[in-house]
C-alpha cells in the first residue's frame, strides 16, 4: 500500500446484483470520493448473465452508461452454482422495471479488466471491491500473480467473524466459492472484510426509506422499490424486520472509514468443516501483529452510511439519471 | 428431564483439577444447594494420575474425603494425550501445597461410576457436571446408552460460541478430545453449556481476592495460592489481567440459574475443520426450535457469582478443612 | 506378544452375524485348532439386538450353547447406525430357520467380557478376532488401556487395501464405525487385517456348495440355506457370481496361517476424506519398516479354506448339532 | 468429441520438464502421429520458470524452436509450492548439459494459449496432454468454459488407482494441486488417467538405454544422460532399479491406444483426507456406467512403448537435433 493517494479512490467493483450491490453501484458513482474505473460481474445472487444485466441496467438508472461493466466467472472454482433468489428474485433485481442497457456488455472476460486494470493503473493506486463470491479475484491473482502488488487494498462485502446467514456461520459470497475466498483472503495484499458483523447494522429502516423516497426523483423511486422487495425477503426468510443493505457499506468504508470502523485481526477462511465450511475465522485471542495484513469491521455509524447514499442518489438524480 | 426435584441438585464432577476446577469442587461442596455424589476425573490439564490426586487433594483441604474419586480416562478417544501445562503447571495444581490424601481412589472406572450412579438413582434426579474433556461422558453414553434418558441435565464447562482459547474458536476441553465432545452434544439429554463467552467474566479480581482472603483460613489461603499461579500464567500465556475461574461457573449456574444467564441455541461440535476442529458452533440466526435441547451461558452476574464462592470457602472453612 | 503358545488359539470373536460371521463361528468352533473363549456382539449387518439372536441360534445349530455370548454396543461412535440389510436381510440370517436359543444371552456388556477375559488370562496368550465393525474394541482399549499389550493379536476381517464394496475403496466394516476402526488399528497391539483384496477370493462356488451339501446334516444344511441367501443378494447388490464368505478367512488365518497369506504395511484409516472416508489405507511404497505392526491379507488357498470349512461341519455335525 | 479425426493427432502438451516430461516432448515431437501445436509450463517438478527453461533446451536438442513455448502457472490454486527437486535436481533437468535457447518463451500466458488455440480449432480436434500439475488446465476451463466441450480429450499423466508415490495413494502430479485435478477430472470432457499403475511398467531398462545409446546421436546421448540422473534418483527416493519415464506414456496412449491398455472407470480426486489427499479414487465395483467420460491406463506393452521412444529419437537425430 503506497500511502496517500490524492483525488478520488480508484475502484474496480466485482458484483453480482443483487439488490445491496445495486445500492453499491450507485454510492460508488454518486459519491465523489470514489472513482469507478470499471464493473466486473461473478455469478452469485443470480448467475452471471443476470446480474451483469442487472448492473447494466443500474447503470442506465445512474445515467453512467461510460462505465465498462466486463462478465465474469459463471461459476465457483470448486463447488456447484448456487444462488440466492430466494432473496433477490428471479432477475436477482426483482421489485423493480429494469431498463434496457443502450451500450453492451464489454468486450474481455471480467478477470482480464481487473489485471489489465491493476498492471495499467500506478502501483498501489487501484482498489478492488468485490460484494460477491471472490471467483474473479481469486483467479486474477493465480492468472497474473504479479497484481497482488499493485493492488492498493481489497475490500470485501462477505465473510463475518461471529455472524453466518447461509449456515450457522458462514456468509453467502464465502459459502458459494470458498476456495475463492481462501485464495483471497491468503494473498499478500492488503485486504479489509466487510462482514455482517457490519452490514447486519446497515438496515435500510422505514425512516432512511422516506428521507429517499423524499426526493422523489426516478432512482429515488427505484430504490424504494428495491427496498421494497428485499424488505419482504429478509424478514420471511432471514428473520429481519428491515433489509440489510451489505455490499454499500464496503464502498461507504473507502468514501469514509469513520463511518466502518475496522479492527486488525488475522483471518482465514475454513474449507473443510462440516458445520464451519465458508465460515472467515478471525483470532482475536490477542492484539493483531504489527504486519497483520487484515482489518475486520466492527461498527457501523448508521446515520451517516444513509446520510451518503443518500445524498449520493440525489447527487445522481440530479444528473442524467432521471432524463 | 423429569420435572422440579426437590432438595439440593444432586451431581456427579467430572473433572480434571486444574486449578478452576479446584474452585468448583469447592463451590460444589460448599454450597448446600447442591449434593456431590462423586467426582471422577479425566485426562486434561494434566494427566488423569495427577489430576486424580489433584481432586483428592481439594477434598482433604475441604475435609471431605468421604467422597469417593474415581478415576476415568488417561486419554482422548482418537487425539493424542494433550495437556495444559502452561496454565496449570507439572502438577496441574502449581502453586499451593496440596496435602496428601488418607482414602484411596475409589475401586471402579470413573466411567462405570457414572453409569451406576445414573442407574440406581430416580431417573431425571442425577445431574452430570463435566469441566475437562468429555471423554468419560462419552464413554458412558456409547457403553449404556440407557443412562442418556435418565440423566437430567448434563452442564459442560467447555467450549464457546464466539471465543477460543487453544485456538481463535476452539476451548481447550473440547478441541483435547472434540470426537467426544460431539459425542456428548449430540446426545439425546438437555445440555448447557458454559463455554468461554460466559467464563472469561469469571474473573478472580484483586478484590475478589482480598475479600477471600480476609476469611484466613486453610481453604482461603489454599485459594489464594491457586489464584496466584492462576494469574501469573493467565497473563503471560493467555493476556488476561486477572485469571478466569471458568469452572466454578457450571456449579454456579446449578446453585443458582440467575447468576448464569443462559439462553437455547442448536449446537455442534465441529471435527473436521482446518482451523475450526474443536468449535462449538451455536446457531443464533433464528429463536431456537421449541424441542431445543441446548443451552448456551450468555451472561455472568460476576458479584453474585463471586458471592457464592465466598460463602463456600467460609462454609467449608468452618468445618473440617481448617483442622 | 509373548512368544509361542502351546495347545489350541484361544480366542474372543466380535461378531454380527451375518451369513459369513456364521460360518466364522462354525469354523472356530469346528477346528480344533482354536478355543473360541466366547462371543461378544455389535450392531452391524444388522441391530445389535438380531445379531446377539443370531449367534445364539449358530450356537444352537453347533450344539454349543456353552459358549456365552456378551451382547456389546448397539451403535458407532460417532456415526449413525447402518446396517446391511439388502445383503443379510430383515433378521440379518435370512435364508434359514434359526432355532430358539435354550440359554439366556450372558450378563455383562460385551466390552467388559473382553476386559475381563485379556485380564484373566495369561499376557499373550489371547487373541481377538473381530468380523464386524469395531466400535468393541474401540471402546474396550480406552476403557481398559492395559488390555492392549496383553493381548497376543487382534484379526480382523474389514478393510482392503484395493477393494471396497461399500463405497469405491471402503469395506462395509471399516465404513460403519471408521473412527472405532482408526482407534483400533492405532492401538499398539500387533494386527492382522483380512480385508476385501483376501476375503473376495473365498467365494463359495457351487463345487463348494456341493461337497459340505454332500455331508447331509443339519448344519450342512443350514450351510447351504445360508449360502442360498447370499448368493441371491450378492448378486444383486454387488454383482458377485457366488457369495465371498469373508468373516470365515479371519479364523482360517489362526488356523492355519499358510491359507491365509499377509505381508506387512504400515495401515491408517481415512477418517475426513469426502471419497474415502473408512478406507484401510496402506503403505506398499517400501519394504515395511521392521516393527510394523500390521499385516494386511494377500492371497487365499481357496481349496484348503473350504477343506478347513468342510471338515469344521462335518465334525461339529457328527456332534450335538445335529440333536 | 466429434468423431474420428484425420491426420496426426494435435495436442497441446502441459508439462514441467522433468526427465520424464523431456522424453514425452520427444516422442510428441519424433513420432508422426502427433502434431505439437505448442507447449504450456506449470510449477510442479521444478519453478515454473526452471521448467519453462528446460522445455526450450528440450526443444533446442529437438531442432524445433519453432514450438511455441508458454509459460503458465506459477503455483497451485490453493497449497503451497512444493517441487520435487529429490527426483529432478536444482535444474529440474539434471544430469545433461542444457542448451541454451534461441528463441524467446512465447509472450501470452499458457492458460490464455489454451485456450485460445481450442478456441480457434474446429471443436473436436485439439488434445490437451497434461503431464505436471493441473493448474493450468483448471484455470483454462474456469476462465473459458466453452473450452471443455470442445477439447477432443484430455490425457493426463497424474494419479494411480491402486499406487501412490508422494503419499502412500497420491501420485506427486495431483498431491501438488489437487483442487486443479479436482476441477480437471470433474469437467465433462472425456478424460483419461495415465497413472502410477500404468507408469510404473514404463521403466527405462539397461536393455532400453544400450539400444538408445546405439543410435549415437547428440540426442540419443542427451536421453542417457538424463536417465542416467533419473535413475540414481529413483534408487535413492523412491526403490526403484530403474527409472520409470511416466510422462512419455501419456504421449504413446495417442500414438497407439495398444501400447497403453484402458477401461473405463469413474473418477473423483480426493481433497480433504488426512491420509488420502490427492488420491484419484476409481471405483471398479461395477461396469462403468455406459456414459463414463473416464478411462484409466492399466497395462503397458513394454517393447512397443520403447520402440516408439527409440524410433522418435532415432527420426530426431536425423533432423537439426543434432547440429
Amino acid at each position: 500500500m503506497t500511502g496517500a493517494v490524492e483525488g478520488p479512490r480508484r475502484i474496480v467493483l466485482d458484483c453480482d446484483p443483487g439488490h445491496d450491490d445495486a445500492v453499491a453501484i450507485i454510492l460508488a458513482l454518486g459519491d465523489p470520493a470514489i472513482e469507478l474505473l470499471g464493473i466486473t460481474t461473478v455469478g452469485g445472487n443470480q448467475t452471471v448473465d443476470k446480474v451483469t444485466r442487472n448492473a447494466q441496467s443500474v447503470l442506465v438508472m445512474c445515467g453512467r452508461e461510460d462505465v465498462p461493466v466486463h462478465a465474469g466467472a459463471s461459476r465457483p472454482l470448486l463447488r456447484a452454482v448456487e444462488v440466492a433468489e430466494d432473496i433477490h428474485g428471479e432477475s436477482g433485481l426483482d421489485g423493480v422495471d429494469l431498463p434496457e442497457p443502450t451500450v453492451p456488455v464489454a468486450p474481455g472476460h471480467g478477470v482480464q479488466f481487473i489485471i489489465d486494470t491493476v498492471l495499467a493503473a500506478e502501483p498501489g493506486t487501484v482498489t478492488l471491491v468485490a460484494t460477491g463470491p471472490l471467483t474473479n479475484l481469486a483467479l486474477a491473482a493465480r492468472l497474473e500473480p504479479r497484481i497482488v502488488e499493485r493492488v492498493r487494498e481489497v475490500v470485501i462485502m462477505g465473510g463475518g467473524y461471529h455472524e453466518g446467514n447461509w449456515t450457522a456461520v458462514a456468509e453467502f459470497n464465502i459459502w458459494v466459492d470458498p476456495e475463492a475466498a481462501a485464495i483471497v483472503v491468503d494473498e499478500a495484499w492488503p485486504l479489509t472484510m466487510v462482514g455482517l458483523d457490519l452490514t447486519h447494522q446497515a438496515l435500510a429502516t422505514a425512516e432512511v426509506e422516506d428521507r429517499i423516497a423524499a426526493l422523489d426523483t426516478d432512482l429515488s423511486r427505484f430504490f424504494v422499490g428495491l427496498m421494497a422487495f428485499f424488505r419482504q425477503t429478509y424478514r420471511e426468510h432471514q428473520g429481519f424486520p428491515d433489509p440489510p443493505v451489505h455490499d454499500a457499506c464496503a464502498v461507504a468504508y473507502l468514501i469514509d472509514p469513520d463511518v466502518v470502523a475496522t479492527r486488525p485481526a488475522p483471518l482465514a477462511v475454513e474449507l473443510r468443516g462440516e458445520h464451519t465450511t465458508g465460515m472467515t475465522v478471525a483470532d482475536f485471542r490477542r492484539p493483531a501483529p504489527g504486519d497483520c495484513r487484515h482489518r475486520v469491521a466492527t461498527k457501523l455509524d448508521h446515520a451517516r452510511f444513509w446520510e451518503l447514499v443518500t445524498r449520493a442518489i440525489g447527487r445522481l438524480s440530479g444528473g442524467g439519471g432521471e432524463g
